[in-house]
Protein backbone atom coordinates (compact mmCIF):
# COMPACT_ATOMS: atom_id res chain seq x y z
CA UNK A 1 0.00 0.00 0.00
CA UNK A 2 2.11 3.08 -1.06
CA UNK A 3 1.68 6.52 0.58
CA UNK A 4 0.53 9.65 -1.68
CA UNK A 5 2.66 10.14 -5.00
CA UNK A 6 4.89 12.70 -3.62
CA UNK A 7 5.60 10.44 -0.17
CA UNK A 8 6.69 7.91 -2.98
CA UNK A 9 8.89 10.02 -4.79
CA UNK A 10 10.42 11.40 -1.19
CA UNK A 11 11.06 7.76 -0.68
CA UNK A 12 12.39 6.58 -4.16
CA UNK A 13 14.89 9.71 -3.83
CA UNK A 14 16.00 8.56 -0.34
CA UNK A 15 16.72 5.10 -1.65
CA UNK A 16 18.56 6.47 -5.10
CA UNK A 17 21.00 8.90 -2.66
CA UNK A 18 21.30 5.57 0.01
CA UNK A 19 22.87 3.05 -2.63
CA UNK A 20 25.45 5.74 -3.78
CA UNK A 21 27.13 3.93 -0.74
CA UNK A 22 27.65 0.71 -2.82
CA UNK A 23 30.51 2.93 -4.87
CA UNK A 24 32.06 2.94 -1.87
CA UNK A 25 32.28 -0.77 -0.93
CA UNK A 26 35.39 -2.48 -1.70
CA UNK A 27 35.91 -6.16 -3.23
CA UNK A 28 38.93 -7.95 -3.44
CA UNK A 29 40.05 -8.15 -6.66
CA UNK A 30 41.31 -5.50 -8.76
CA UNK A 31 40.32 -4.23 -12.19
CA UNK A 32 41.94 -5.51 -15.03
CA UNK A 33 44.30 -2.74 -15.35
CA UNK A 34 46.02 -3.16 -11.46
CA UNK A 35 45.31 -0.16 -10.62
CA UNK A 36 42.96 -0.55 -7.66
CA UNK A 37 40.43 -2.64 -6.24
CA UNK A 38 37.21 -3.20 -7.79
CA UNK A 39 34.47 -1.81 -6.26
CA UNK A 40 30.88 -3.58 -6.05
CA UNK A 41 28.45 -1.03 -7.79
CA UNK A 42 30.76 -0.74 -11.01
CA UNK A 43 31.00 -4.61 -10.69
CA UNK A 44 27.17 -4.73 -10.74
CA UNK A 45 27.21 -2.96 -13.72
CA UNK A 46 29.91 -5.04 -15.12
CA UNK A 47 27.50 -8.00 -14.55
CA UNK A 48 24.62 -6.29 -16.38
CA UNK A 49 26.42 -6.07 -18.99
CA UNK A 50 28.37 -9.53 -19.09
CA UNK A 51 24.30 -10.78 -18.70
CA UNK A 52 23.26 -9.46 -21.73
CA UNK A 53 26.49 -10.21 -23.81
CA UNK A 54 26.55 -14.11 -22.28
CA UNK A 55 23.13 -14.97 -22.94
CA UNK A 56 23.83 -16.51 -26.63
CA UNK A 57 25.74 -19.04 -24.42
CA UNK A 58 23.21 -19.86 -21.84
CA UNK A 59 22.22 -23.82 -21.58
CA UNK A 60 18.65 -22.60 -20.34
CA UNK A 61 17.03 -19.78 -21.52
CA UNK A 62 16.89 -16.94 -19.63
CA UNK A 63 14.40 -13.71 -19.21
CA UNK A 64 16.52 -11.45 -20.22
CA UNK A 65 15.09 -8.35 -18.09
CA UNK A 66 14.81 -10.39 -14.91
CA UNK A 67 18.50 -11.38 -15.13
CA UNK A 68 20.03 -7.97 -15.82
CA UNK A 69 17.61 -6.11 -13.60
CA UNK A 70 18.52 -9.28 -10.96
CA UNK A 71 22.47 -8.75 -11.58
CA UNK A 72 21.94 -4.81 -10.76
CA UNK A 73 20.23 -5.57 -7.28
CA UNK A 74 21.57 -8.69 -5.93
CA UNK A 75 25.11 -6.67 -4.02
CA UNK A 76 22.51 -3.82 -2.77
CA UNK A 77 22.54 -5.63 0.94
CA UNK A 78 26.63 -5.21 1.12
CA UNK A 79 25.91 -1.23 1.87
CA UNK A 80 25.39 -2.51 5.19
CA UNK A 81 26.87 -6.14 5.40
CA UNK A 82 30.18 -5.72 3.73
CA UNK A 83 31.46 -7.95 0.92
CA UNK A 84 32.43 -11.44 1.88
CA UNK A 85 35.07 -12.78 0.21
CA UNK A 86 34.14 -15.67 -2.67
CA UNK A 87 36.84 -17.71 -1.01
CA UNK A 88 36.50 -17.36 2.50
CA UNK A 89 36.84 -20.08 4.87
CA UNK A 90 35.91 -18.18 8.49
CA UNK A 91 33.08 -20.18 9.83
CA UNK A 92 32.36 -16.92 11.88
CA UNK A 93 31.96 -14.59 8.55
CA UNK A 94 29.89 -17.61 6.51
CA UNK A 95 27.92 -17.84 9.46
CA UNK A 96 26.97 -14.70 10.11
CA UNK A 97 26.64 -13.22 6.76
CA UNK A 98 23.25 -14.80 6.04
CA UNK A 99 21.85 -12.54 9.14
CA UNK A 100 23.48 -9.44 8.11
CA UNK A 101 22.03 -9.65 4.62
CA UNK A 102 18.67 -10.37 5.94
CA UNK A 103 18.98 -6.82 8.54
CA UNK A 104 20.62 -5.33 5.43
CA UNK A 105 17.75 -6.56 2.57
CA UNK A 106 14.68 -5.41 5.62
CA UNK A 107 16.57 -1.48 5.89
CA UNK A 108 17.63 -1.19 2.51
CA UNK A 109 14.77 -2.35 0.20
CA UNK A 110 12.37 -1.01 2.86
CA UNK A 111 13.50 2.55 2.03
CA UNK A 112 11.53 2.01 -1.21
CA UNK A 113 7.28 2.50 -2.09
CA UNK A 114 6.09 -0.81 -0.61
CA UNK A 115 5.45 -2.21 -4.00
CA UNK A 116 8.84 -1.76 -5.23
CA UNK A 117 10.32 -2.45 -2.34
CA UNK A 118 9.10 -5.65 -2.46
CA UNK A 119 10.36 -6.29 -6.04
CA UNK A 120 13.89 -5.69 -5.31
CA UNK A 121 13.06 -8.47 -1.85
CA UNK A 122 11.85 -10.86 -4.67
CA UNK A 123 14.98 -10.38 -7.36
CA UNK A 124 17.67 -10.54 -4.07
CA UNK A 125 15.50 -13.36 -2.53
CA UNK A 126 15.28 -15.19 -5.78
CA UNK A 127 19.00 -14.82 -6.96
CA UNK A 128 19.96 -16.17 -3.16
CA UNK A 129 17.71 -19.25 -3.51
CA UNK A 130 19.41 -19.79 -6.99
CA UNK A 131 16.54 -21.96 -7.66
CA UNK A 132 15.49 -20.13 -11.24
CA UNK A 133 17.42 -20.41 -14.78
CA UNK A 134 17.57 -16.57 -14.13
CA UNK A 135 19.75 -16.94 -10.52
CA UNK A 136 21.41 -19.55 -11.89
CA UNK A 137 22.78 -17.80 -14.84
CA UNK A 138 23.18 -14.89 -12.73
CA UNK A 139 25.77 -16.75 -10.07
CA UNK A 140 27.56 -18.09 -13.20
CA UNK A 141 27.77 -14.53 -14.28
CA UNK A 142 28.47 -13.60 -10.82
CA UNK A 143 31.46 -15.93 -10.26
CA UNK A 144 32.68 -15.25 -14.12
CA UNK A 145 33.42 -11.54 -13.40
CA UNK A 146 36.31 -12.07 -10.84
CA UNK A 147 37.37 -14.78 -12.31
CA UNK A 148 38.89 -13.17 -15.26
CA UNK A 149 39.65 -10.02 -14.06
CA UNK A 150 41.61 -11.70 -11.65
CA UNK A 151 43.40 -13.76 -14.17
CA UNK A 152 44.09 -10.87 -16.53
CA UNK A 153 44.90 -8.86 -14.02
CA UNK A 154 47.91 -11.50 -12.97
CA UNK A 155 46.51 -13.02 -9.62
CA UNK A 156 47.37 -10.66 -6.96
CA UNK A 157 44.52 -11.24 -4.96
CA UNK A 158 44.78 -14.84 -5.45
CA UNK A 159 48.47 -14.71 -4.20
CA UNK A 160 47.88 -12.39 -1.13
CA UNK A 161 45.18 -14.86 -0.45
CA UNK A 162 46.96 -18.40 -1.15
CA UNK A 163 44.47 -19.41 -3.88
CA UNK A 164 45.51 -21.95 -6.05
CA UNK A 165 44.12 -22.73 -9.98
CA UNK A 166 42.50 -26.13 -8.61
CA UNK A 167 40.78 -23.92 -5.70
CA UNK A 168 39.64 -21.46 -8.32
CA UNK A 169 38.49 -24.09 -10.92
CA UNK A 170 36.43 -25.97 -7.62
CA UNK A 171 35.24 -22.60 -6.49
CA UNK A 172 33.92 -21.79 -9.45
CA UNK A 173 33.20 -24.59 -12.47
CA UNK A 174 30.15 -26.34 -10.38
CA UNK A 175 28.72 -22.53 -10.68
CA UNK A 176 29.81 -21.87 -14.37
CA UNK A 177 30.11 -25.04 -16.26
CA UNK A 178 26.46 -26.15 -16.37
CA UNK A 179 25.21 -22.55 -17.04
CA UNK A 180 27.83 -21.11 -19.45
CA UNK A 181 30.19 -24.15 -20.78
CA UNK A 182 31.74 -22.67 -23.68
CA UNK A 183 32.89 -19.53 -21.73
CA UNK A 184 34.20 -21.77 -19.23
CA UNK A 185 35.93 -23.67 -21.53
CA UNK A 186 37.44 -20.22 -22.24
CA UNK A 187 37.71 -19.02 -18.72
CA UNK A 188 39.80 -22.46 -18.21
CA UNK A 189 42.10 -21.62 -20.89
CA UNK A 190 43.17 -18.29 -19.82
CA UNK A 191 43.33 -19.22 -16.22
CA UNK A 192 45.75 -22.57 -17.72
CA UNK A 193 48.00 -20.03 -19.53
CA UNK A 194 47.97 -17.65 -16.21
CA UNK A 195 49.33 -20.62 -14.69
CA UNK A 196 51.67 -21.48 -17.23
CA UNK A 197 53.02 -18.05 -16.88
CA UNK A 198 53.55 -18.56 -13.18
CA UNK A 199 51.05 -15.80 -12.65
CA UNK A 200 48.92 -18.52 -11.18
CA UNK A 201 49.92 -21.00 -8.27
CA UNK A 202 49.64 -24.58 -9.07
CA UNK A 203 49.99 -26.14 -5.72
CA UNK B 1 27.50 -13.62 -39.62
CA UNK B 2 28.86 -15.31 -36.84
CA UNK B 3 31.89 -17.28 -36.52
CA UNK B 4 32.15 -20.51 -34.73
CA UNK B 5 30.72 -20.46 -31.11
CA UNK B 6 34.15 -20.71 -29.74
CA UNK B 7 35.23 -17.43 -31.99
CA UNK B 8 31.98 -15.65 -30.46
CA UNK B 9 33.12 -16.56 -27.00
CA UNK B 10 36.66 -15.19 -27.35
CA UNK B 11 35.18 -11.68 -28.54
CA UNK B 12 32.30 -11.75 -25.71
CA UNK B 13 35.29 -12.01 -23.17
CA UNK B 14 37.34 -9.79 -25.13
CA UNK B 15 34.69 -7.26 -25.16
CA UNK B 16 33.79 -7.82 -21.47
CA UNK B 17 37.63 -7.02 -20.07
CA UNK B 18 38.07 -4.21 -22.75
CA UNK B 19 34.91 -2.38 -20.68
CA UNK B 20 36.61 -2.72 -17.66
CA UNK B 21 38.06 0.72 -18.79
CA UNK B 22 34.43 2.57 -18.55
CA UNK B 23 36.03 1.71 -14.48
CA UNK B 24 38.30 4.31 -14.69
CA UNK B 25 36.81 6.89 -16.69
CA UNK B 26 36.21 10.24 -14.05
CA UNK B 27 33.32 12.24 -14.18
CA UNK B 28 32.74 15.66 -13.02
CA UNK B 29 30.35 15.10 -10.07
CA UNK B 30 31.16 13.63 -6.44
CA UNK B 31 29.80 10.80 -4.70
CA UNK B 32 26.86 11.84 -2.43
CA UNK B 33 29.64 11.55 0.28
CA UNK B 34 31.76 13.71 -1.75
CA UNK B 35 34.99 11.43 -0.97
CA UNK B 36 36.10 11.05 -4.66
CA UNK B 37 34.70 12.27 -7.79
CA UNK B 38 32.12 9.29 -9.88
CA UNK B 39 33.00 7.14 -12.27
CA UNK B 40 31.30 6.17 -15.78
CA UNK B 41 30.52 2.71 -14.75
CA UNK B 42 29.52 3.19 -11.57
CA UNK B 43 26.99 5.75 -13.17
CA UNK B 44 25.97 3.45 -15.49
CA UNK B 45 24.63 1.21 -12.92
CA UNK B 46 23.10 3.52 -10.66
CA UNK B 47 20.91 4.68 -13.91
CA UNK B 48 20.49 1.47 -14.20
CA UNK B 49 18.76 1.08 -10.81
CA UNK B 50 17.24 4.26 -11.39
CA UNK B 51 15.95 3.10 -14.88
CA UNK B 52 13.95 0.63 -12.43
CA UNK B 53 13.07 2.81 -9.49
CA UNK B 54 11.40 5.64 -11.22
CA UNK B 55 9.71 3.92 -13.85
CA UNK B 56 6.05 4.28 -12.03
CA UNK B 57 6.35 8.21 -12.40
CA UNK B 58 7.41 8.26 -15.82
CA UNK B 59 4.69 10.37 -18.08
CA UNK B 60 5.35 7.38 -21.01
CA UNK B 61 4.74 4.20 -20.85
CA UNK B 62 8.48 2.56 -21.28
CA UNK B 63 9.73 -0.09 -22.23
CA UNK B 64 11.65 -1.11 -18.61
CA UNK B 65 14.28 -3.72 -20.10
CA UNK B 66 14.92 -1.63 -22.76
CA UNK B 67 15.28 1.21 -20.61
CA UNK B 68 17.94 -0.35 -18.14
CA UNK B 69 19.57 -1.85 -20.75
CA UNK B 70 20.00 1.31 -22.45
CA UNK B 71 21.26 2.71 -19.11
CA UNK B 72 24.27 0.48 -19.11
CA UNK B 73 25.03 0.72 -22.43
CA UNK B 74 24.61 4.61 -23.28
CA UNK B 75 28.23 5.57 -21.83
CA UNK B 76 30.27 3.01 -23.53
CA UNK B 77 32.11 5.07 -25.67
CA UNK B 78 33.31 7.16 -23.23
CA UNK B 79 36.37 4.70 -22.92
CA UNK B 80 37.18 6.12 -26.09
CA UNK B 81 35.59 9.46 -26.29
CA UNK B 82 35.88 10.55 -22.48
CA UNK B 83 33.57 11.90 -20.72
CA UNK B 84 32.06 15.71 -21.93
CA UNK B 85 31.03 17.69 -19.19
CA UNK B 86 26.88 18.33 -18.97
CA UNK B 87 27.71 22.02 -18.90
CA UNK B 88 30.80 22.54 -21.51
CA UNK B 89 30.47 25.63 -23.39
CA UNK B 90 33.79 24.65 -25.57
CA UNK B 91 32.73 24.90 -29.05
CA UNK B 92 35.38 22.88 -30.12
CA UNK B 93 35.21 19.95 -27.29
CA UNK B 94 31.16 19.78 -28.09
CA UNK B 95 32.01 20.01 -31.93
CA UNK B 96 34.10 16.97 -31.74
CA UNK B 97 32.04 14.83 -29.17
CA UNK B 98 29.91 13.26 -32.03
CA UNK B 99 33.04 12.38 -34.36
CA UNK B 100 34.86 11.09 -31.54
CA UNK B 101 31.47 8.83 -30.01
CA UNK B 102 30.87 7.61 -33.14
CA UNK B 103 34.37 6.57 -33.67
CA UNK B 104 34.30 4.70 -29.81
CA UNK B 105 31.44 2.76 -30.87
CA UNK B 106 32.48 1.84 -33.96
CA UNK B 107 36.22 0.31 -32.31
CA UNK B 108 33.95 -0.59 -28.79
CA UNK B 109 31.11 -2.36 -30.31
CA UNK B 110 32.90 -4.11 -32.95
CA UNK B 111 34.39 -6.15 -30.60
CA UNK B 112 31.29 -8.40 -30.24
CA UNK B 113 29.85 -11.35 -32.38
CA UNK B 114 27.92 -8.90 -35.18
CA UNK B 115 24.83 -9.20 -33.84
CA UNK B 116 25.35 -8.59 -30.37
CA UNK B 117 27.40 -5.24 -31.49
CA UNK B 118 24.11 -4.75 -33.55
CA UNK B 119 22.03 -4.80 -30.52
CA UNK B 120 24.79 -2.54 -28.89
CA UNK B 121 24.76 -0.39 -31.42
CA UNK B 122 21.21 -0.30 -31.81
CA UNK B 123 20.83 0.88 -28.13
CA UNK B 124 23.50 3.32 -27.95
CA UNK B 125 21.93 4.78 -31.51
CA UNK B 126 18.10 5.13 -29.84
CA UNK B 127 19.80 6.77 -26.67
CA UNK B 128 21.53 9.25 -29.03
CA UNK B 129 18.90 10.48 -31.52
CA UNK B 130 16.25 10.55 -27.97
CA UNK B 131 12.99 9.88 -30.56
CA UNK B 132 11.21 6.95 -28.60
CA UNK B 133 10.23 7.06 -24.69
CA UNK B 134 12.67 5.06 -23.83
CA UNK B 135 15.51 6.93 -25.01
CA UNK B 136 13.33 10.27 -23.41
CA UNK B 137 13.15 8.56 -20.36
CA UNK B 138 16.96 7.12 -19.90
CA UNK B 139 18.07 10.68 -20.68
CA UNK B 140 16.12 12.26 -17.97
CA UNK B 141 17.53 9.89 -15.40
CA UNK B 142 20.88 10.57 -16.76
CA UNK B 143 20.44 14.23 -16.14
CA UNK B 144 18.38 13.49 -12.79
CA UNK B 145 21.82 11.33 -11.59
CA UNK B 146 24.26 14.11 -11.18
CA UNK B 147 22.06 16.69 -10.21
CA UNK B 148 21.00 15.22 -7.15
CA UNK B 149 24.29 14.04 -6.20
CA UNK B 150 25.47 17.31 -6.70
CA UNK B 151 22.74 18.88 -5.01
CA UNK B 152 23.22 16.42 -1.47
CA UNK B 153 26.90 16.61 -1.78
CA UNK B 154 26.94 20.41 -1.25
CA UNK B 155 27.46 21.62 -4.96
CA UNK B 156 31.32 21.31 -5.53
CA UNK B 157 31.43 20.81 -8.91
CA UNK B 158 29.04 23.60 -9.34
CA UNK B 159 30.65 25.75 -7.91
CA UNK B 160 33.86 24.54 -9.49
CA UNK B 161 32.51 25.65 -13.10
CA UNK B 162 29.96 28.75 -11.49
CA UNK B 163 27.06 26.70 -12.35
CA UNK B 164 24.36 28.53 -10.77
CA UNK B 165 20.97 27.28 -9.85
CA UNK B 166 19.41 28.78 -13.03
CA UNK B 167 21.55 26.99 -15.68
CA UNK B 168 21.19 24.36 -13.54
CA UNK B 169 17.46 24.13 -14.35
CA UNK B 170 17.72 25.34 -17.29
CA UNK B 171 20.18 22.48 -18.59
CA UNK B 172 18.14 19.93 -16.46
CA UNK B 173 15.02 21.01 -16.35
CA UNK B 174 13.91 20.30 -20.19
CA UNK B 175 14.68 16.63 -19.85
CA UNK B 176 13.52 15.71 -16.52
CA UNK B 177 10.12 17.92 -16.14
CA UNK B 178 8.62 16.27 -19.63
CA UNK B 179 9.18 12.95 -18.20
CA UNK B 180 9.21 12.61 -14.70
CA UNK B 181 7.26 15.73 -13.53
CA UNK B 182 7.11 14.53 -9.69
CA UNK B 183 10.07 13.44 -9.38
CA UNK B 184 11.35 17.50 -10.97
CA UNK B 185 9.50 18.88 -8.30
CA UNK B 186 10.98 16.90 -5.70
CA UNK B 187 14.66 17.80 -6.81
CA UNK B 188 13.89 21.09 -7.84
CA UNK B 189 12.98 21.50 -3.91
CA UNK B 190 16.44 19.72 -2.96
CA UNK B 191 17.91 22.47 -4.97
CA UNK B 192 15.72 25.24 -3.54
CA UNK B 193 16.99 24.08 -0.42
CA UNK B 194 20.22 23.77 -1.11
CA UNK B 195 20.66 27.38 -2.61
CA UNK B 196 18.81 28.79 0.52
CA UNK B 197 21.56 26.92 2.60
CA UNK B 198 24.26 28.82 0.36
CA UNK B 199 25.53 25.50 -1.34
CA UNK B 200 24.47 26.76 -4.59
CA UNK B 201 24.66 30.28 -6.31
CA UNK B 202 21.82 31.84 -6.94
CA UNK B 203 23.48 34.34 -9.72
Amino acid sequence: MSESPSTDVQATLRFFLEIDKLKEVDRRNFLASSSRRENTAEHSWHLGIAAMIMAPFATEPVDLATAVCMALVHDIVEIDAGDTFAYSQSADELASKEAREQAAADRLFGLLPPAMGQRFRDLWDEYERGETPEARYVMAVDRMAPMLLNTVEGGTTWREHGITRDRVIARNGPHIEPALPAVWAQALAMLDAAAAAGKVATD
